[in-house]
């Protein structure tokens, strides 16, 4: 029997095989949002449904249950112990699920988000709508195999924010729609009207890029180790040590819509960039969760990038690049960006809407797992929805039920993290103001490296040595809780003090 | 024992399997040269390693050896027969390579591409010697495991043109130099001179890819089923049904360089997409040779693209896009593709000298894998080489040694099928102005279908059914040799009838 080291070691070598075919599907996931021909996504279906049946049958070698039993049976501590943690809790989850059904999630997602797309840009629900009752199907199939206690929903989840329940999600989010719905009312009824005749100008597209490049690598995002293209769906991947891409969209009349989501993605592959690559193929060298993620995206774009201070350093850069915004002054420009008001496109939406927008996604994904609405109801339910929740018609399905990639590619369970990344990125801003004094006056100047070291060596750095509620705890004193966010809503736009 | 049929139905399973996974390698290899950043490139080394050995451990399971013998045992023909002998060929020569020399070997070559390019960018060959030497030393390993008669080059070479040998490509390239070197002399000396003060204008690059794509367009080129991008160094790839993409460069005063890019790339992908997509992933349904794609590409680009009649199509389309040529004519567009003159730059060669340029690279590969050049040596041997053969001296690395790609990918023996695809070339084109009365009046009016059809019917339906030389021999009446290939420089120079 190998000893506790050559366990670890023969364990790690594993994990960096498996890591090492995973970045290659991580390479054609990319390709496929970006480049892929339209005649080659049977064959990238094929691709995809290989390398995911690969990378499982290396998960759930026998041998990797051997391994992780010896260490078990020594005394680790440290980053090996949360290594250990987490890979047991990944094997076990990975040998309950049948080689053939991930293979097939992967090549039914896989083709599922080609005609999505198609589908979208036709405002066509009925194309994909047996697409999505086919992974609706699976991802059922999935929870049973995985398992759970209350709620098949809680075994998907558990994927994007490890120890989130159907239940919990429920009471937070519910809480939380019912503060927002006064709140965003006050909002609304008090802001300063914002000048709308600016998205009709034009703002040509290189102009865009170039300064979205400038905002990227001001945050520190490094573009030896990166890269920033074009897409329709705006993301991040980090595909492995050295090689993390992110992808924003462009539109002629608003030169906004790149920028924040430069800066929104930017955010992401800091984190990724931020890990170790020490510990890269182990836990501790991946992001602990998906809400943590989006908590790096959200402090970036909103806390920080849509704050008074950033518009004084980044005010003077557009009106020298935008002729439309010459006279635009840096308060204007706060005003531009942080108008509140319901609309229909949840990556549009301000900050206080944005998360009746995840509300009303959770709600209706809960409803298809349990089946109280069909896949062929959707495009209705998500109406009354959207009525419910933002007061708003409907016009057609790529304004409703069609607007996101996430159902297309198996992301059930996905949405829940964008909200908890904003109560997080609120938690986090909260402490990063108490332990750098100088943070604002930073901001102010244009230099921002002083937050992302301090993200980087509060937060990045540790991978998954924490699990997500405990990371928060430690980086910020508190639970996982929505007070921070709606003290910053309220201290924001209603200039009330915490 | 299975019977044939099932031994043939798994061996084509297990096919797939492995070229699904070579196809995922092609991907990466693509994006190794488009979008990969630089910090990448370690990673992407592993990540291509990984896949070898994998597609390697595949290629030689002993199940497949099992099989073979049954089918062997068994009474095949037509396709089956041909894949049979395709798949014994490929397998006796994978089982005979350790997977660690094939794991290396793509591990090696990727990170050293990325040094190449490096170097090429500084012109340094001092960073690339340590790279080539270490590859020299691998291929001559895998030249040793795989076997030879009477040079290890066969054993490389082999593996790009198969059948072909050092001793063959000796005579054959040593005649045709002796043949050129008074020919090139001679149109030199009676050609009429073109006006170079053109390539000090400009050509806007979006004109320049908006006529790259309608020549990739009319020659047949699916741009459902492909790409075209841009590139350093332009090359095509095939990665599977429906998805093949070519990569031109631009140059802002050389509009013909993307131009005759573009068109030599298409012609490569018009044969990728026109082999069987039902036949995937067998032999029969891959290209039949290195030499045989280049004829593809070269016919299109030198026969076709460069002749009097295309340019009565074309030349109208560059007088409108750009004003520099506003009042080039059509005779004086023909004058300017064809002018003649040994240069520093393969690919920039004309057709008369191009030739030169691969002798005297494969004189070089030859005497690096014998050991009678040293990598540290080449430089040298380089300059020697182009002034022999070229009168010219070489000023620097980037415009001597370091200007091809291949040898960073481990391409040794990939140079001769250049100037096999010239020759293969000029045969096909004479068989096909036979066969298609009408040829030349299509092209004049820009109609190029009938000739793509032509070439998909006889050459790319076949994939690797007949060997390279049974192939031209079918298709041109006669076996590999350089006399069309002089008849038609003779007569499209000189004005000497074939």
């Amino acid at each position: 029997m190998p000893s506790a080291d050559s366990a670890y070691g023969e364990l790690l070598d594993r994990a960096r095989e498996s890591a090492t075919l995973g970045s290659c599907a991580a390479v054609l996931g990319w390709d496929e949002r970006t480049f892929l021909p339209p005649g080659g996504s049977g064959l990238r279906g094929r691709q995809m449904a290989l390398l995911a049946r690969m990378c499982h049958e290396m998960a759930t070698h026998p041998r990797v249950g051997e391994l992780l039993q010896i260490l078990e049976d020594s005394e680790l501590n440290g980053t090996h112990a949360a290594n250990l943690r987490e890979w047991r809790r990944g094997y076990d989850r990975a040998v309950k699920l049948p080689s053939e059904l991930v293979s097939e999630l992967a090549s039914v997602t896989s083709e599922a988000q080609s005609v999505w797309q198609e589908a979208k840009h036709k405002s066509d629900f009925a194309l994909f709508r047996p697409w999505l009752e086919k992974i609706v199907l699976l991802k059922r199939r999935e929870a049973e195999c995985v398992g759970y206690v209350e709620d098949a929903y809680d075994a998907l989840v558990d994927e994007f924010e490890p120890g989130a329940t159907a239940l919990e999600l429920t009471r937070m989010l519910g809480g939380l729609s019912r503060d927002l719905a006064p709140l965003v009312a006050e909002i609304v009824a008090k802001q300063p009207s914002a000048d709308e005749s600016l998205w009709t100008q034009q703002y040509p597209l290189d102009v865009q890029e170039q300064i979205c490049r400038e905002v990227a690598k001001s945050v520190g995002f490094d573009f030896h180790r990166g890269r920033l293209d074009t897409t329709s769906h705006p993301f991040c991947t980090g595909i492995g040590p050295g090689d993390c891409r992110i992808l924003t969209r462009y539109h002629v009349n608003k030169p906004f819509e790149a920028f924040f989501g430069t800066l929104h993605e930017a955010g992401h592959g800091l984190y990724e960039q931020g890990l170790l690559e020490s510990e890269w193929a182990t836990p501790c060298g991946m992001a602990a969760s998906f809400g943590i993620h989006e908590s790096q995206s959200r402090l970036w774009e909103n806390q920080i990038g849509r704050s008074r201070e950033f518009w004084s350093a980044w005010g003077p850069r557009f009106r020298s690049a935008f002729s439309a915004f010459r006279s635009t002054s840096d308060e204007e420009f706060w005003c531009l960006l942080n108008q509140v008001k319901p609309s229909l496109i949840r990556i549009d939406a301000d900050e206080a809407t944005y998360n009746l927008h995840i509300v009303l996604r959770f709600e209706l994904e809960l409803a298809l797992m349990s089946g109280d609405v069909a896949a062929a109801d959707l495009p209705g339910a998500w109406a009354d929805k959207v009525r419910q929740y933002l007061g708003l018609p409907v016009p057609d399905d790529a304004h409703g039920c069609l607007q996101d990639i996430h159902w297309s590619f198996g992301g059930i369970g996905y949405f829940p993290s964008y909200t908890l990344g904003n109560l997080y990125a609120a938690q986090i801003l909260e402490a990063a103001e108490k332990q750098i004094p100088a943070l604002w006056d930073g901001v102010r100047e244009g230099q921002l490296s002083v937050l992302t070291d301090w993200l980087r060596a509060n937060i990045h750095v540790h991978g998954q040595r924490f699990q997500p509620a405990e990371l928060i705890q430690r980086v910020t004193g508190t639970p996982p809780d929505p007070g921070a966010f709606l003290r910053y809503l309220r201290g924001k736009y209603l200039g009330v003090a915490g």
